[in-house]
């Protein structure tokens, strides 16, 4: 991202300042807030989204939280039970916001230790020294993610991409961003056709932005327009995130990632996920039991205002889906490539 | 559709009354113009749209004409000549507003028979018969593909479609919807699943306008659910209408049914297109030779005054993609569904 780009996230003395993803592409707004419920209803109404930036945002929140609960404590064993309990209730909430993305429940797991292992006086700066290691990891892991993914893209191709997984989803570069920047940045001569990524539009309002921004060479598309512009030939790959990957390689992302890697299949077309490892979830044993968040009805039936469909239209709004692993050609992580069975190169690739 | 139903496109005395699609679901507002330059207008812009319904509203459309060029007609030779030539040049116009959509070519060339076989004095009159013949004509095919079609939808199923095929999209009850309304009145139990239809949601606002009014139970959905949906069991076909069928049966239709038809081959769902065969293009050996038509930039980077991509943003905006023979199950007609190969079967049902 240029010089110029608005504070994506960043922790401040006074608080936190987080880009409005809502408004974009019409307004870069900056919100600044020392409170961290704004963190809450920012992650939930997806102010602030993409996997692992709904980690960090959430990190930033509970150093937030500490700083108003934590400030007063007593000293005494009480005061510190009292604080430690309630920075614990605040973490649940962060864990309330969105079902899906793994990379939450992970960064809230290193903050709770944290929690436990320190006094009330201590919390609030360690948490902070934690949320900021964790921004900075998820920095370092998205460059990797680019080295490793550059090397599966061909020279003088067209990749198709969905939702956003840029500077906007991520502490630092992003995850399929990553690639499609480092292959750009080694001269390889791609061309990029985002999905606009229906019902929010992530890729015609963010992922369009972060291209433009890095003067990739671009095109938007409708998502059902993919599929055609695969069997028109000349896409070397599709490259998308993921918001939670299972022990198999299974791999929950925005919905319609499965659709596009059905049409990816079907052309021959290899289809790759890039995601730190922090994405994968060895707990669930395949993605059956990956939990899908539904979203509101009026994110389809709504424009603003304006009304896209009559009153009282049924709706069903899956906010993800999952690609099963056999659809899967790679899964680029800041380890290296894992290939298949992933149920062995993934477990291999964990630290 | 109920009789509360505004007029979806009627020819009066005094001259057109069509509802203008756009508004819906918003407003049902129906517009009512003696000037045929409106009719192209609402062509274009899609305030009349639908492949049979284009084709209706271009031959009502040449019957304003006839009304304001040859109603002065000198009776004599040339006043004969000037006003034929007029009309032609009237006929052109309307051929040039959308160029994927066979049934306005079928429609126009009938409009064109009459013009040259009639005097001035009789050119109104005559096309005038000719336009609601094509109407009525066009509602009976309807009906004859509903009960067609019903035959092939299993009891207590999901089915898919995409865009609108209804009584919005044709002369009658309409194509894709005919059978769908057919299988609910026989009382088959069937749900629908409709894609909201990328760009303009012609899916979202039209599609569950119609299922509402005739009481089917349904729930929209993003074009990028489907193939979950599909994946998730329960759907017995997918069935979308068509603008433009070659000769071997590759079929154009609105952009995203070719990734519908990938997806439910991929999980073995029929998937059938229903269409008249006025929609059928002999002279077309297969899909690569059909006109696909691009729409405005616009359509995919503003939602009304709100740009939804960046200033700057290079897009691709097929209307229509092309689903080659190979993915079809069957094409449901007027004359019976004609099953694969579709070379033979469709040259046989035509008249």
């Amino acid at each position: 991202m240029t010089s110029s780009t608005p504070d994506i996230i960043r922790l401040t003395g006074d608080g936190l300042r987080f880009l409005d993803q809502t408004r974009l592409p019409a307004e870069e707004r900056v919100v600044a807030t020392a409170d961290y419920r704004d963190i809450l209803e920012a992650i939930r109404s997806l102010r602030v989204r993409g996997a692992p930036l709904i980690g960090i945002a959430a990190a930033y929140g509970a150093v937030l939280a500490a700083r108003e609960i934590c400030a007063g404590a007593s000293g005494t064993d009480s005061g510190d039970s009292s604080c430690r309990e309630r920075m614990l209730a605040v973490c649940e909430e962060f864990a309330s916001t969105r079902p899906t993305a793994v990379n939450l429940f992970w960064a809230l797991e290193r903050m709770r230790t944290v929690i436990r292992e320190h006094d009330a006086a201590d919390i609030s700066r360690e948490l902070e020294r934690e949320a900021r290691a964790i921004h900075e990891d998820d920095a370092r892991r998205c460059a990797a993610i680019g080295r490793h993914g550059a090397e599966i893209i061909p020279s003088n191709t067209s990749i198709i991409t969905h939702c956003n997984t840029g500077a906007l989803a991520t502490g630092g570069d992003g995850t399929a961003f990553s690639v499609l920047l480092e292959a750009h940045r080694q001269g390889k001569g791609i061309h990029v056709y985002a999905d606009e990524t229906r019902p929010l539009l992530q890729g015609a309002r963010l992922t369009m932005w972060e291209l433009q921004r890095a003067g990739i060479p671009s095109t938007l598309m409708t998502d059902s327009t993919a599929a055609m512009r695969m069997r028109q030939g000349g896409i070397g790959a599709v490259i998308t995130g993921a918001d939670r990957i299972a022990a198999n390689g299974d791999s929950a992302n925005k919905i319609g990632t499965y659709g596009l890697a059905v049409a990816a299949h079907h052309h021959g077309i290899p289809f790759y996920i890039a995601a730190p490892l922090s994405t994968v979830d060895l707990a669930l044993p395949n993605g059956d039991a990956i939990p899908i968040e539904e979203r509101a009805s009026a994110e389809l039936t709504r424009w603003g205002d304006i009304p896209t469909a009559p009153e009282g239209t049924s709706t069903y709004t899956p906010a993800f889906d999952v690609t099963p692993a056999g659809l899967i050609t790679g899964i680029i992580t800041e380890g290296g490539i894992c290939a298949p069975p992933f149920g062995e190169t993934l477990a291999a690739a964990l630290p």
